[in-house]
């Protein structure tokens, strides 16, 4: 357990009004108070309150910035340690001389995740609340961020701690029988152990059914649109984009290139591949080849390939269908407002089951089918509820997945008569799988690896 | 004047950690009150008091986030209003459904500048504090972020203000002698008019003086690096900048490919142009052809021509050498640490008075003298001050050289024995125009124009 005293900014790194650094363990106040000037020691101050003031240079005693400075006293705070928060101006050079004196009086620079880190090792928050904080500062979509919100909460935590709950009871009502043998009829028992399995193992499978829909609130759905050059794609990507406000973001840690783009459809973040390209070039199949395309197309979740209505189906256009059949698409037959050339009865035949959309995007026409489409490919008609709890996290899937075969191997076990000390063996394993999830049962390592993935100043 | 109650973020856009959303104006509380959701209600809290609890959607009364919300109450704030921050988590849905729900119980959207406007509307600062604010966000060194602290704690007004203090006592003596021309012979209070005046016209040159310095800490060197290709250009941007902690910023408002980077020398700012240039291609003058590179380095505030030590001067270097001689240059020889083939003494023939310095960027020998050379040309061998006031802002200067121009004028005016109301006209204008920099006699235009420079949030 860390006991020092860290510090990191916690507001993103740019020119803005205030930026705020954030301090926390034993000494936050003492160090703080040694930087700080105003009208009383910030060690007398009460806990919840804002203080005007300068920080000074604790070398040359000169002001370095003008500040408040908020005391917030353990245990009423987010890492249930001593913080103290210092907003001053939101430049580079004010931020990096705060955090320089707090350092030179004491503090050290907190890791990536730290404070969460803390709040979690002090039982302020456990571990699947903590992966929700970075969900909800990584949202692109209101639901996205409700879907965090609510595991934020601990919903999802409330849930996992129910279904542990019942298989320590189921663990207990075996234990009466497998030491005091005598006290009960093993069969009967048996017949207890496994209703209530399947019944566990049936909760698991509910919580699992939101998975899919949990994660593409959480990660959003990589979509790439393809098509012929002039069919439109830049036109769609811009008909989409400002429709729905699109959020453009530089992906941290790859080449200024790469270009995240992400379009709210329906609350259905969708994250638009290699946006630059197509931008840019206005063709994503023309600039990297059809082969490779295939490839790059192989990643994405959805296709959009559009076709124009007003020409004949091209030999290119044949390829990219054939290309799409075997992958999650719509396609898109845009350019309605001309005449007429392309043969659609074709088109659907050689479609199967994927749906085709006719489009004049130029008149603004048919991007509410559009989008409709997209929304039934990936929420399967079900209207997404505001009040249910979605599971979203990759590694919180995995854990569910693995706690079900375990309970289906206690379940499989007694109905093939094997001892129950062995189906015990099972059951425990389920108890301990989804400990994971609320972080009970974690090792250091792992809690290192999740929190080294929060950004600065969390 | 504004009276309705403005929100904007404070904090730069991006994920981190927290955002700041700041609300200000007489209904600031009551607005933050209607969508928080906390232990007891904000309007009955303290002054500068923080309270945890979550923001709920006006409409639907979900909660949207987790929150630090603290309440400030005029006069005691920035804006000398009431004033409302809200720390949420740092994403970009949370923000924008924080300010969503804000702006639906009443709040408006700030412009760019509108917290420090209504901070000096209000009196609390003045304009070139003001300004001083946006230089301390936006310095690049300690030093230019001391100048702006200057600025922005008052001194440059307090020096102002004296000047037009005296201008006032001068306008005074010289109204009792217009107004009773018999209280005192005429040519006695010409004779102090005058020694008065010229003791005012010292001291704006004064402060005009620190204005070549002033104005380098807040807005850099524009420096451009060029030679042939291979003669070390970019290994000399690497050096510079690896040794003094470079910072990259996108230029908001151009095209993604502009980059600024600013790189510390001795406390002046380099503002390295084109670097992006220089780093792909590895050489500025090959990309964009000699003539045009002239044009580009008359833009340039100093420009580094390296040489290859390695190699005799080519027809190019010579063409080179004549580009910068009209130039504030510097002649870096590299290579040093391989056979010397340059002749030396041609070059240092064809310099004049531009420094030549001899450097192994590779064995990082001479890097510290450049250092120097530069300091040398641009501190003309002055100390930086630790307590001087700088002026710093274009607009700052043309004010004072302004008012210099007009007391001067009621200088030669006294001088040629035009009548002493002349005078005073010219007087007045220079007690005016010197209004201008801390705000009091500037127009609503002017002030708007200024402030819309500012970030939004600030």
């Amino acid at each position: 357990m860390d006991t020092d005293t860290i510090a990191a900014i916690s507001t993103p790194v740019g020119e803005a009004g205030i930026a705020v650094i954030r301090v926390s363990g034993p000494d936050a106040v003492r160090i703080a108070d040694q930087i700080y000037q105003g009208k009383s020691s910030l060690s007398e101050a009460d806990t919840h309150t804002v203080h005007y003031g300068h920080i000074i240079d604790p070398d040359s005693g000169e002001q370095i910035d003008e500040v408040l400075v908020t005391v917030m006293r353990a245990p009423r705070t987010f890492t249930r340690e001593d913080v103290v928060e210092i907003s001053c101006h939101g430049g580079m050079v004010p931020v990096q001389n705060v955090l320089e004196a707090l350092f030179s009086s004491g503090a050290r620079s907190a890791e990536p995740g730290e404070f969460t880190k803390r709040a979690f090792l002090n039982g302020r928050i456990d571990l699947s609340q903590a992966e929700a904080v970075i969900d909800l500062i990584r949202s692109r979509t209101d639901r996205a961020a409700r879907v965090a919100m609510h595991q934020a909460k601990g919903r999802l935590s409330q849930l996992v701690r129910r279904l542990r709950q019942d298989i320590l009871e189921t663990l207990a009502h075996l234990a009466v029988n497998v030491d005091y043998p005598e006290y009960d009829a093993e069969e009967l028992t048996a017949q207890t152990i496994l209703e209530r399995s399947r019944h566990i193992k049936e909760e698991i499978e509910q919580l699992l059914q939101t998975a899919r829909q949990g994660k593409i609130y959480r990660e959003g759905i990589a979509t790439a649109i393809i098509g012929r050059p002039n069919v439109g794609k830049s036109s769609l990507l811009n008909a989409l984009a400002h429709e729905n406000k699109a959020i453009v973001t530089d992906v941290p840690g790859t080449t200024r290139d790469v270009i995240e783009e992400y379009v709210n459809v329906r609350g259905i973040p969708l994250r638009l591949v290699d946006t630059a390209g197509i931008r840019e070039t206005e063709d994503l199949v023309e600039k990297i080849g059809v082969e490779r395309s295939r490839q790059a197309l192989d990643e994405a979740d959805l296709v959009l390939l559009l076709l124009n209505y007003a020409e004949p189906l091209s030999e290119e256009d044949r390829k990219l269908l054939q290309v799409v059949r075997n992958l999650t698409a719509i396609v898109v037959v845009n350019k309605t407002d001309l005449e007429p050339q392309l043969d659609l009865q074709e088109v659907k035949e050689s479609l199967q089951d994927i749906p085709l959309i006719t489009t004049s995007i130029k008149r603004e026409e048919g991007l509410d089918r559009l989008e409709e489409a997209i929304a039934d490919l990936f929420m399967e008609g079900r209207a997404p509820s505001a009040d249910a709890t979605y599971v979203s996290n990759t590694r919180h899937i995995s854990l569910l997945k693995q706690a079900r075969q375990q309970v289906e191997e206690a379940i499989d076990g007694i109905q093939s008569g094997v001892p129950l000390d062995m189906v015990e063996i099972d059951l425990k394993n389920a108890w301990q799988t989804l400990g994971g999830i609320i972080g009970d049962t974690v090792g250091e390592d792992l809690i290192d690896q999740i929190f080294s993935q929060f950004c600065l100043g969390k």
